[in-house]
């Protein structure tokens, strides 16, 4: 086994792919929302390429476009991520199963407990995506008028992380005596109720399930605001980041690390992780024209709509022949806002050139040979702009069998990928430590 | 196939068994609480066995006993039903998956989500077991200091089945057209948002799933109070009842079907299942002595907890050799508590012998040889008691072998009984309607 820097890949899926067009594309499964058999062949594709992570895309509401737009997208519907996951959890064996869960309307005692129960089913391989959740209509399917401000989202978020890890510490690794002679089942003093009671959440506990097969699953967080770097800093052991350049990614990476550092938390202890859509030819040629196809298939209504949701503000207003206007503060997500308003700046484009971009997928790409990918990959791990990927591929299956066919193995011969997993767990596979439980001394 | 009236059977699970005592005797499986091979096992078992659904029992908090007694508990832990259940899913490929859910202490868009992933996982297997949540404690795991009181949680219950039947109305059958030519995934015209605003609940949709593959999960109702009755009348498809003689099951069943008259709804249309606890032996004999030994294997401690659960009040203090004095009313289950005096009253029981009666299992059981069993449950069944039974094992695996291995085959030989599935979803194996979408037009 090398010694050089391995990367870490999960696969950011959505069933038909996160590209809006990729449903419309030669050879995609269109119906795939509702095909689990396609989903389990993912899967396991993922699992022979050996991927650290599935992680499911997940939202708490219909996206927030106009009709005319929302009935060009794939995205509108999807199975509910912890069924999912503990379905997949069956037909594979090694690879980790990311959900996402949100702290603003959910109860952490059944977080607590669904992520568990997850990480029992698979043997230890959940990991829990935390979001505030940033589509101010999620709010409405919950019974609230006005979505919570986002800071006070991030305050609710660091409270309810605590809330939920506590929960997990109910039980002590070894409280189960299962004694059948005495008729002693657990041991009391392994007990322990967590009686939290704190600004935003009242949860007494103890959590009515077994410590988790990992301690805790893996914590992955996305944010890259102020608030979600720190929270991220504090609580995060993978970051789901979304940086456009390598020269960005840089500087989320030192300033993340660099807060782990003033909190004396180990930086290895931590792997960032960014989004990355990648699409693979045998030429660079081949590569370019995929792509083109698939932006080619992206309705101009669900461009437009997606620059909306991305900018918190109805965008079809706009002149879509004219430069981005100035567009007022909202509620929405503050990175994300930032990095569409900086994308249009940066590359002089035109409302229409904006959606189109955003409508297919506007983030960091990588589109070229598998050799073109793996350089860039190796540069962006190598220079400190990562410790992996969150890949995203442009239609499915195929792209993700190119993926998986021909950067795998071009990444395991350069001596930066696994060729087996490491361990059991996707904590163990991730290189990251298992939590010791604050109530109990560790076995 | 024989055109008399047919048998319907679930098995109401624990993965150690319902029997608090089971997980110490010979044979049984201790740590079945999470082994998932195990629960693998029991499930494809009842398969084999052709039951109707897989029932799993829960909580939302560990069961308010004192310590001393909580140790002895093998129900201190299980998995989380939504996770468990679609991972059996994979496993099995007739039987019904049944989840209990809180309307008190839940949210119905997530409730209408889960449930619809898992009908769409198990192909159209899944049943929601509407509960309210009797514990008082359940409360202090939800930030709520006080217990919502008994007829406000049933009118709660009421607004959130309609709410949540209304989310999984969302889409029509047929709203998902993927047209790869013109780019419309779906008919907008097919799509109805929900914007409920009701007494307790306001939840605007639309639910992002597409409608269930049974239209709605099965309903299953538990309640036979008088709240819980008339909900069961108006809304349930099955009802998980609990009475202790067959006088008490007709009087249930003949009030439940006039009621359901009474609302201009068919009676067929609703299955009435009593809890049966059911020991088999070769011999009536060889029955009653397992019994007996379970019985034995309960922890006194653990006996008088039990006894305080029911009456939702400290029974420690009682007098173990006198009768159960008078007991205040409290917030528990209403149900519940007047079946155990009664109980008490009718057997002339002392606290002691109650509490050892409750600590293994209290309520109506079936202990006998195939035979016996089988004359016990065409009785029911043939004098309008029951439609079927919601059978529960003494212990596992061997109490399920004996019930699949004898008792089944001496149903189906009477023809009360299936020998094949009838249909491929839970509602058709039930013989309910599916129903139509209140919205849209019935394909």
């Amino acid at each position: 086994m090398s010694t050089a820097k391995q990367l870490r890949l999960g696969a950011f899926m959505r069933p038909v792919s996160i590209h809006t067009g990729a449903w419309r594309y030669p050879g995609a499964w269109p119906d795939a929302n509702f095909n689990f058999a396609h989903l389990k062949q993912l899967a396991q594709t993922l699992e022979r390429g050996r991927f650290d992570a599935f992680f499911m895309a997940d939202h708490l509401a219909v996206l927030n476009m106009p009709v005319a737009a929302l009935q060009r997208s794939h995205t509108v519907t999807s199975f509910e991520p912890f069924t999912l996951l503990s379905a997949l959890a069956q037909h594979t064996r090694h690879i980790g199963l990311v959900a996402t869960a949100s702290t603003t309307f959910d109860e952490p005692f059944h977080i607590a407990r669904r992520f568990a129960s997850l990480d029992h089913l698979s043997e230890g391989r959940a990991g829990w995506n935390i979001v505030t959740t940033s589509n101010p209509d999620a709010a409405l399917n919950f019974g609230r008028d006005d979505h919570m401000e986002h800071d006070e989202r991030y305050a609710r978020a660091r409270e309810f992380h605590d809330v939920v890890t506590g929960l997990w510490d109910s039980w002590a690794d070894d409280a189960f005596e299962r004694d059948v002679e005495s008729g002693r089942f657990f041991d009391p003093a392994k007990l322990h109720v967590l009686d939290h009671k704190g600004k935003y959440l009242s949860v007494r506990g103890p959590l009515h399930i077994a410590r988790p097969v990992q301690g805790w699953p893996v914590i992955v967080q996305a944010g890259a605001s102020e608030a979600g770097r720190q929270l991220a800093a504090e609580t995060a052991e993978a970051v789901f980041a979304a940086p456009g350049t390598l020269a960005g990614a840089r500087s989320l990476y030192a300033d993340i690390k660099g807060r782990m550092r003033a909190i004396g938390r180990d930086p290895d202890h931590l792997k960032i992780l960014p989004a990355a859509f990648v699409v693979v030819g045998d030429t660079a040629e081949e590569a370019r024209a995929i792509r083109a196809k698939l932006d080619s298939l992206v309705h101009y209504d669900s461009a437009i709509a997606s620059l909306s949701v991305a900018l918190g503000h109805d965008a079809s207003k706009f002149d879509p022949d004219g430069p981005l206007p100035d567009v007022p503060e909202t509620n929405a997500s503050q990175s994300g806002r930032a990095r569409v308003i900086e994308l249009a700046r940066s590359e002089n484009l035109t409302v229409r050139q904006l959606a189109q971009r955003l409508g297919g997928y506007g983030g960091l790409a990588f589109v070229g040979t598998a050799q073109t990918i793996a350089d860039d990959m190796q540069e962006w791990l190598e220079s400190e702009g990562c410790d992996g990927f969150n890949v995203m591929f442009p239609w499915l299956p195929g792209g993700l069998d190119a993926f998986v066919d021909k950067v795998v193995p071009e990444l395991q011969r350069r001596g930066i990928f696994r060729r087996e997993y490491e361990g059991r767990t996707l904590r163990e596979n991730l290189g990251l430590p298992r939590p010791g439980n604050r109530f109990f001394a560790q076995n």
